[in-house]
């Protein structure tokens, strides 16, 4: 008989130890081809940073992120070789943020991939993504090195549909509300 | 048959409207009195805000807490009232932010509850809930009236052990690590 796949639930806690990720970011780059050796001094550790990238590597069809704020060097990478592998990733962010030095958001641009932000006073907060429609990262980590590297952080990798649906219809509901076609510029009197 | 009850799902999404607490504070003070009308001018309605309340005031023995930023004076409410209820209420915060105006840190201390803090440079970025070492509430939503009222968050709710279990777990280590006794006190040379 079949039967139904065991839920997913993954909690991944930081900070998180420094890993080399070379050798899974060239894997999921070109499956099967040898990996080359790296000269840095990481170690190939599994960590929460080499969990968390691992799950976002395993998207087929689509990644929606929406992300506070976004400098960490090494999360970029996997997001670009998503999309150069055809996924299709949306990425919605903070409009303050998004300039901050560092920032991974104009390369990520610059790259093709489709960034939207918002237009508010307040905060685009959020630090979630969501792979395939069916699978929720989601928790208190925003994707930049200091976090990872030095703060107490939780993320939450659910399947369950009851969690999963929530956020894809936030993440749509955000991507049209902060599609440029609808900006509003401020009069500028002369 | 005994029927395994649904799990628990519940996604919130903020910003929340604003809106009074009033009866839902004073209904859990002092279950079954009359509620006094409150004279504010805000809607009694169901938010985001109401909802997360409602959870935290569900706590019957304990309430673990780990909350970066705590400045939200009706959220300090809630937490007061649990705890001149007779809860067991733990809280573990950050220790740049605990200090910075309007956090309601001093006056929950003040109150006989239990604090403790971080003693790192990185933060103590968490933003979670357990309540009777079953339900987690956990996002991106830190416990400031701004982040309630203007920014984008989120906040799960979920009963399964195989998530409840580990942040049950990473709690009682950090407070355990956080404990004063076992703090380190830099050198002073005269």
């Amino acid at each position: 008989a079949w039967r139904r796949p065991r839920p997913l639930r993954e909690v991944l806690f930081f900070p998180s130890r420094p890993c080399c990720l070379e050798a899974l970011l060239a894997e999921a780059a070109a499956p099967g081809a040898p990996a080359l050796p790296c000269p840095c001094p990481l170690p190939r550790a599994e960590t929460s940073l080499s969990r968390l990238v691992r799950r976002l590597l395993s998207a087929r069809r689509s990644l929606d992120l929406c992300i506070f704020a976004f400098s960490c060097p090494q999360l970029a990478r996997a997001v670009q070789l998503l999309h150069r592998r055809g996924v299709r990733v949306r990425l919605v962010t903070d409009a303050q943020y998004m300039g901050l030095h560092g920032s991974q958001i104009g390369r990520l641009r610059h790259a093709g991939i489709q960034v939207r932000h918002d237009q508010h006073s307040g905060f685009m907060h959020h630090k979630f993504a969501i792979v395939d429609r069916r699978m929720l990262i989601t928790g208190s980590l925003n994707w930049t090195t200091q976090a990872i590297q030095s703060n107490r952080e939780n993320v939450l990798v659910v399947d369950d549909a009851a969690c999963v649906k929530p956020f894809l219809d936030e993440f749509e509901r955000i991507w049209e509300e902060y599609n440029p076609t609808n900006y509003v510029f401020p009069k500028v009197s002369n």
